[in-house]
């Protein structure tokens, strides 16, 4: 797992009835330019499919999961600030949810 | 990182301005004692810490994410059903934010 203190920023998908996500695209298209336009700050990066909530016949509440490792804020601001608007762009490529983020610090 | 077909389960909890979550007692007496109870069935654990949200000055969704890493969704059933009354009633010795669980499928 990423050692303790990284930054981990996960962009999450909520669930819809309406809503489509290409799981896909993101694997193979997305994430792939996202790592190339970030480079050396990306430390890794992760993918999860929502499959349910709490019980199995609950849905999951987000349809998707990406994270990506960075060693410290400063390096994930400095790789993603120049390239938001092409990371962002791609967005409508293979989904209409709009996604919630979160920056959050490894603890273990 | 977990292998692509591991299940992740995702315990979210959701931010609020009167919400408390000690993150001290999470990882060192909470997380051990689900990794104790559900035992080999764990592949792996991690934990995060919410700093922020898209932008900087932005509240973090969620205050703290714990994620654990099983083979299968019937090891994870299997480990979790007899354990779940006392890894619940744990809970209210970290926080009183009621978690939302997200269960997962590692796509990459």
């Amino acid at each position: 797992m990423m050692k303790k203190g990284m930054i981990k920023v996960s962009v999450l998908y909520p669930n819809g009835d309406d809503k489509s996500f290409d799981m896909d695209y993101y694997c193979q298209k997305h994430v792939p330019l996202v790592a190339k336009l970030l480079g050396d700050a990306v430390k890794g990066a992760t993918v999860e499919k929502g499959l349910g909530g709490a019980t199995p016949d609950t849905p999951a509440p987000y349809a998707a999961m990406g994270n990506i490792y960075f060693k410290s804020i400063k390096e994930y601001e400095k790789a993603f600030g120049p390239n938001t608007e092409e990371i962002m762009g791609d967005i409508p490529n293979f989904t209409d949810i709009i996604p919630v983020i979160q920056v959050s610090k490894v603890e273990m």
